[in-house]
Parts: structure tokens; C-alpha cells; sequence
């Protein structure tokens, strides 16, 4: 019995979603991510597609029942997911291009320095967008 | 106005957590993350801290606000983070050993093939074990 730390990788975070087309417009067509994995799983009646950014390890799973009619619920426990991107103002331009719903557009970090932004997938959770760290941050 | 896609990646996932210290005990000293980035707000009275495995981009973001006190509720639309291991069986003693409750122990995932097992993070928060993919699953 070992009682070593055995060595851990983040292999992904799973998002249930109500539509899974709408779902994969957000994360594969207008973010960009590939799927690296589908699978239908007939006798539970659900899908779990996996989605990474090209190079990337960690991945997101979207986990898609396909009985469920109403919304997923939100706790507070799970905030949100962020992706860096060279400028968050020109993202948003492009989000906002392609459907996307801004919550807050490009600002200050309050109480911080950096420049943020946060928008809805479409399924109404957060998605942050941040900017690489400044020397100063 | 550019209308492309600036280029994401997957830089974190934020959880808040009630107790800062039972979280870093849990994410830094049971899995091995190490803190990239601690900063405490005074004005804004949390406490952000990013964590990732050694080697890896994507990280997980504690938020700790210093006044609450009752727990993060929890939604449906978050289902869990996963780690890979090489072995499941072998890190849930590793785990058990630190104090980790399990929640489902090692065994072949629900309609599909894949070994797995759940455990929960010092706030109740689900945790995955999944190990590398074999080439027929």
C-alpha cells in the first residue's frame, strides 16, 4: 500500500448542458476548442464530448442528457471558467460578433489592476476573459 | 474590428471555498498543486489563489471570501473536476489515507468501460479519477 502521492494531472472540468448544439457552437465553433472524444452512451441516454484548445491537455466535458428539458440549476460553489486571450477588448468585439452575451464588458479588475471581461456561454454560465499578467500584477 | 478569433486558452476554473486552509490542504498539499499567484484584497476582503500541477497552463482559482460563513451552495450545471492517474485504485488509498472522503470507490464506469472513482474535495466539491484512455475505449 502506497502512501506516496501517486501523481496527479488536471485532465478536465464537466459542464452539464440543456442544449448540446448550442453548446458546441459556444465552445467548438466560436471559441475554437476541438473535440477530442464523443461518446453516446445509449443505455444512460446522455453524450460526453470532450473539447480542449489545440495543444492544450486540459480539457472541458460537456455532459448532455438527452431527457432533460429544464435548465441545469447554478450554485455558488463553481464560479466560472476563464480563458486568456491577448486582448480582452478584441475578444469581446469578436464574442459579441458571434451571438455572445456580455455580462461585463472589458474593465478594471475591482480591487486589482487587470483588464477583464466576463461573458455567458450559452447556457448562462461565466466564462472570464483575462489578459496575460503584467510584470506588476 | 477584427471579426476573427483572437485565440483562447483554458487558463483556470474558480471554486470558492468557505475554509482557505482546508482547500490548500486539499488542492497544494494532499494533490500536489503548487501556488502560482496569492493575492488578498483588503478592500474587497477575499482572497484569490491559483493552483496548478507542476508543468501545466491550466489552473484552479480558490476564491475565499473572508466573511462567509455558511457553505457555497452547489448547482447542477457544475459537475466536477477530473484528475488523471495512473492508477485509481492505488490513488484512492493514497487519498483515504490523507483524510479524503470517497464518494464512489474504484470501478468501471456506468455504461461504458473506463476504470473511475469519485472522491470529494474538503468542501464537498466532486473530484473524478479517471485513468489514461486504452486505445478500444
Amino acid at each position: 500500500m502506497s502512501l506516496n502521492n501517486p501523481g496527479f494531472s488536471f485532465n478536465h472540468m464537466m459542464l452539464r448542458v440543456r442544449d448540446q448544439e448550442r453548446a458546441l457552437n459556444f465552445y467548438r465553433d466560436i471559441l475554437g476548442m476541438e473535440i477530442t472524444r464523443q461518446r453516446e452512451y445509449e443505455s444512460g441516454r446522455f453524450t460526453n464530448t470532450f473539447l480542449a484548445f489545440p495543444g492544450e491537455a486540459t480539457a472541458i466535458e460537456l455532459t448532455y442528457n438527452w431527457d432533460r428539458e429544464e435548465p441545469y440549476s447554478k450554485g455558488e460553489n463553481f464560479g466560472h471558467l476563464a480563458l486568456m486571450v491577448d486582448n480582452v477588448k478584441e475578444a469581446c468585439t469578436y464574442l459579441e460578433s458571434q451571438g455572445v452575451k456580455i455580462k461585463t464588458p472589458p474593465k478594471v479588475m475591482s480591487h486589482g489592476t487587470r483588464m477583464l471581461a466576463f461573458v455567458y456561454d450559452f447556457e448562462e454560465n461565466l466564462v472570464e476573459l483575462v489578459e496575460p499578467l503584467k510584470d506588476n500584477e
